[in-house]
């Protein structure tokens, strides 16, 4: 059994991450919006992953967990069998070291994203578009090439290296006090919820999850962990169930949860390209959504939100 | 006559421009993007003024002009009869000094730049949509209530603000040997010059100017300034004629102008806003359209690209 998908990453693990990516991911800028701070009421400090290599924060992750392996592992490459952001992270990330990216792609997957995956390296392993058949034909490859799997959010390798946002933005700006991204399988939230508290306890730590995909939010206030949920949302990044330890740091930290509908969201999104500037993608923009839902617990405060990520079809805007 | 209009700013008036508008304008980010590099074959560091404080480089110039007035001359006010960017940044930039902007606008100006330019504060006059009428206009609000004339490119210290960018942009990167800016009616693209020529002479400056409304690149080649031309261009902020100073400037620091087609825009307009994930507008994307079409022109070289603006309708992409 794969060891790195039992544990929580500490803050040493992120900061080892943060050295091991550091010579491949960007150092992506804070942008600020003085027309959103006044709709808000809040001093919000978008920490833009749109503009991350590869187009989202998925890089951090994928790059540190190829970057953790040793010499003869990595001669065998890596598995995922996420066909999303962290299918081409992962490609780009074994493109950096020289290693092989297997890929594995249900039937039906969106074309663009596929092609954007082929097109970073990777080798595409094709399956029915089941999660029964993506699991195992990723164990398949395991078990025949030798591959490493890199899950998307479990694996404690991704989540340090998504916690190094956390070490970025603080070294950016001062002052926060606050902090917002959005949860799907909870890779980031849990990772940024681990380097936040460790350097600053104080710092308060919200979740923004469309409604239907709350699995996380339920599994919080019903105090177990609610994997009986189809999600429905147009929100492709965010559908994935809560990982179990994802869940079990955002319990431990704390992390605050809000959930937006996806009308609320791609207004939100709208703004962001309107006002901030940044093309993101809808998933990204729930953490704005969320803000202007319930401004009273943002108001006067100094607000970190994490924009995730900007890979979009420009020939399918949502609005 | 307003003597701001007959003449070219020098270095020392762009170097003081940077110090007026130091604690209002923002340090706009340079970003880049491999994809389009690699596309490209060269090194693209691009200038972000999307980013800019109203979301276009604009707001330098009028910053600029409103804070070199004395006291008595402020306390008139400014006016200026642009229903674009740079009215828009006009009034912006009077709020930052408290004082009164006038912005002539002609009837069937697109309504929501006209939205724009009001929440920014601007008192609004109406006039008919000829040249000849917003000129007098302009001229009767100067007379009448003594407001200083701010032309959105003929006013020296327009041009001078506009370039302050490049001083910031030389400290940003290193060994910059190549810079593209829009060309319209050249305050942008002359300010651009004169700062590039005075800071290193040895960087090679190109203009980009739509096809429909090429009358700068017909100008030098022609040795005479073309003024019978009618603008026919999607690029909104790129159809007025050259400025007679500007064109000078152009002509003397050896502006290579290269002309673009809209449709060659629109698909570069896309390339920016899927590969960079910037929000910029059609005029802006011309830079862009301008290396793709002349690659050799470009490639191996270090080349600052000015993003000039980001004030898009969202539900009017023009794909």
């Amino acid at each position: 059994m794969n060891t790195s998908m039992d544990v929580l990453p500490d803050i040493e693990q992120i900061r080892a991450a943060a050295a091991r990516i550091a010579q491949h991911a960007r150092v992506t800028p804070v942008l600020r919006s003085a027309a959103l701070d006044a709709l808000t009421g809040a001093e919000l400090l978008f920490k833009c992953e749109n503009l991350q290599y590869g187009g989202a924060f998925k890089f951090r992750g994928a790059c540190n967990a190829v970057w953790s392996l040793d010499e003869r592992k990595a001669a065998c490459g890596v598995v995922t069998h996420s066909s999303g952001n962290h299918g081409n992270a992962l490609a780009l990330a074994a493109a950096t070291r020289g290693i092989a990216a297997h890929v594995v792609v249900p039937e039906g997957a969106v074309r663009a994203k596929v092609e954007a995956i082929e097109r970073a390296g990777a080798i595409l392993h094709r399956c029915a578009p089941t999660q029964a058949a993506r699991e195992k034909m990723a164990g398949d490859v395991q078990r025949e090439i030798g591959a490493e799997l890199v899950h998307p959010y479990a694996d404690v390798r991704v989540m340090a290296g998504q916690g190094t946002l956390v070490l970025e933005l603080l070294r950016q700006v001062e002052g926060l006090n606050t902090l917002i991204t959005p949860v799907g399988g909870g890779g980031l939230a849990s990772g940024v919820a681990i380097a936040t508290h460790a350097l600053n306890p104080l710092v308060r730590l919200f979740g923004a999850e469309p409604s239907g995909a709350d699995d996380a939010a339920r599994s919080l206030a019903a105090g177990a962990r609610v994997t009986n949920m189809v999600p429905d949302t147009i929100c492709d990044g965010l559908r994935a169930l809560v990982g179990e330890r994802n869940l079990e740091a955002l319990d431990r930290y704390q992390v605050e949860l809000i959930t937006v509908s996806d009308a609320e969201t791609i207004a939100a999104m709208k703004l962001l390209w309107s006002e901030l500037k940044q093309v993101v993608e809808v998933s990204s923009a729930t953490v704005l959504a969320a803000i202007l839902k319930q401004p009273q617990r943002f108001a006067g405060r100094r607000v970190g939100v994490v924009l995730t990520g900007g890979n979009v079809d420009l020939d399918a805007l949502p609005w």
